[in-house]
């Protein structure tokens, strides 16, 4: 009667840079029966995400929201509405999704600069500083965490900087909102796009973001109603700057959706938004600060035990992202069995790496509700075995015993 | 200790245009737990769901998928990839979403020309013809089903003219798809649009689409491999057109997302898929004639209702849509108090409207999961007290008796 399967996911450890394992509260959460777009029990839900995602960005701003999309429509969301065509963008790069920002910003219409670092580096803030002062743009975007060299950029000297420039930072917090510090206020960041799907622990499918009044002013100024829900000619004319070439994602549209005049735009996503709500409400029971030592600790376990198992991290250690862990495949072993080996005897999904790092690196994940005891002892006793499976000489036993001492001496609970 | 109340959605009766009641087998495959994203499992999903998809459009064109963001989200993917700027488009307009039409069309860049009908009618396809001959555009978009004013637009006649004259033709089907016939291929439809929160009863949050080779020539001209993920520079030379305008709704990139490639571009939204996935089971388990049938049965035992209440309907009756009914406001009432205390004391939700139907109308929906027998029943009975406590002077009980004597004749169990 019906030849396609009814859906029956096995059971995964999810540890790669994301998506992530979703917490079981936000799975329920998800699976409520749906509210009106416009009930005020729902945008009563939506007032309340609002709120939740100043606190996990660390702001005052009063837009926090998110975009109806996964985390990349945030950020094309962000770079469509802040770059007009013909601005100057720079774009420091130091992996794969320094180069998505260029991207973007170049279909935005961006005469884009670009500095580089090699991969498995990251700026000295004075470097990008500098490029500021020389390229005078008017908006820096950059990524935080880059995921795919599992690198973190410090980002406070190059905000200031920004600010005392009169130049826009918008900032790509995808990898990094949720599992280690992003301080949107304090690091003077203009515009911070996250995602859900990864430190979060909700599916991907939303993209929270935030902006200030500066980028504000920006948007504000190529704002255009839509046709079909004018009052009148005023509302087409009086603007400044071209037009915001998406109507999806402008964000001088979705802010007046999301602000109490609930102007008509797309049909909020219910029970994604269920999904988001729940998931804050857990991250922030659990405090940012306890979150990102919980994200520091199982970090330290897995290298530690990774370290015991003779094998080589990848990258400049000054810099490591705590949520990715770079580890280079050895010599004479192939990657991708060792990948599938994980996933189909033992349920473990790791993950390769893109470009010039394609076949050199394995990526390992510690994100959100993946983070955790259980699944590191799991993956490092298994990650073992399989490269044992694969011929490779390693001192065995040792790697999850030197991730147990980590956690025995840290007071970790049996 | 957490100043954000848990999540605890009162139950509702949905009856308007969208989002709908959601069957509750789908919202349980939204609670699974997650895949990777290129897991062989998820990816095995993702084929299923675009052979269901296929089945939904009544096509045999090779793409068909979802795009990961809102209804108008795929509206948006389709234009941006279908029109270069300075092409001429043709935008008939009998409703609010005909203007959303030419408001994403003009962001694209092209020159449009417009033609209108009131509000409550739609276009005898020869007018649309005959401006297909004096504008010649490179392409025509139009609505299938207006719910702002609860019309259907016949389109099949419309699809061979264009096809004859080598005229693209897009169609938003969002109100329509899996409750009123769409016959993509039969009628000569380019590129079709869906929603998921209308006839197919999942949650907003993806947007299935559909195009041909023609459809699929015109974007591939336009296709630029992304920075990062290029294998050389011969991926950037050798196009033709204008570069498409967003890169996270490029369908050039999407059909390589979706193909056996899988190159890298979103992350794919897990649960949604899961939604997506179970409701088109559903949905084909049900069968497309069957559905429809049921859409037109209880849209019979509503319609009645009403009249036996003496509520005028709005609109031309002999285009009306299925799915939504339009009822005049009585003189006197007041629309939107008669809407709060549906939905205060009885837990029923039905729409207001847009522009110039604004204050004079309710719409109300008889969609997907929301689209049936005890809804109908419970919306009248309700309805009914609701406009007499407002003052409304009506034949009491007379209107539940008459959509009960629709039910027995038509033989459904009781």
């Amino acid at each position: 009667m019906n030849a396609y399967p009814e859906l029956s996911p096995s059971p995964r450890t999810i540890m790669t840079p994301g998506p992530v394992e979703v917490d079981p509260r936000v799975l329920r959460a998800m699976s409520y029966p749906i509210l009106g777009q416009f009930d005020p029990e729902f945008t009563t839900l939506m007032n309340n995400t609002m709120a939740m995602l100043r606190e996990l960005f660390q702001t005052g701003n009063q837009w926090a929201y998110p975009v109806d999309g996964t985390s990349r429509s945030g950020i094309e969301a962000v770079l469509t509405g802040l770059i007009e065509p013909g601005d100057r963008v720079l774009v420091p790069i130091y992996g794969r999704f320094g180069h998505l920002l260029v991207e973007i910003a170049e279909r935005c219409g961006a005469e884009v600069s670009i500095i580089e670092r090699p991969w498995g580096e990251v700026f000295d803030p004075q470097e990008v500083i500098d490029a500021i002062h020389r390229e005078k743009p008017k908006l820096v975007a950059m990524v935080h965490g880059e995921t795919s060299t599992g690198r973190l950029q410090p980002l406070a000297d190059i905000g200031r900087a920004c600010r005392e420039a009169d130049v826009l930072l918008a900032v790509d917090a995808v990898a990094t909102i949720g599992g280690v510090p992003v301080e949107s206020d304090a690091w003077f960041l203009d515009a911070v796009i996250g995602g859900t799907q990864k430190c979060l622990s909700v599916p991907s499918g939303m993209s929270p973001i935030t902006y200030n009044e500066r980028a504000e002013r920006k948007i504000l100024a190529r704002k255009r109603v839509e046709r079909g829900l004018r009052s009148g000619d005023a509302d087409e004319i009086g603007t400044t700057g071209f037009r915001i070439q998406s109507n999806y994602l402008d964000l001088s549209q979705l802010q007046d959706y999301w602000s109490p005049a609930r102007l008509n735009h797309h049909t909020e996503m219910t029970s994604m938004l269920y999904g988001l709500h729940e998931g804050l409400r857990i991250l922030l029971a659990e405090g940012l600060a306890a979150r990102f030592a919980r994200h520091r600790l199982h970090e330290e376990a897995l290298v530690v035990g990774l370290k015991a198992m003779e094998l080589v991290l990848y990258g400049d250690p000054s810099c490591k992202l705590p949520v990715v862990t770079c580890v280079a495949i050895p010599d004479g072993i192939d990657g991708e069995s060792v990948r599938s080996m994980l996933l189909h005897r033992f349920g473990i999904e790791i993950a390769s790496s893109f470009g010039p790092l394609k076949g050199r690196i394995w990526r390992i994940g510690t994100m959100g509700y993946s983070c955790s005891r259980k699944n590191v002892l799991h993956t490092l006793g298994a990650f073992e075995a399989v490269l044992a499976r694969h011929g490779l000489k390693l001192p065995a036993g040792e790697a999850v015993q030197a991730a147990l001492d980590v956690y025995d001496r840290h007071g970790v609970p049996v």
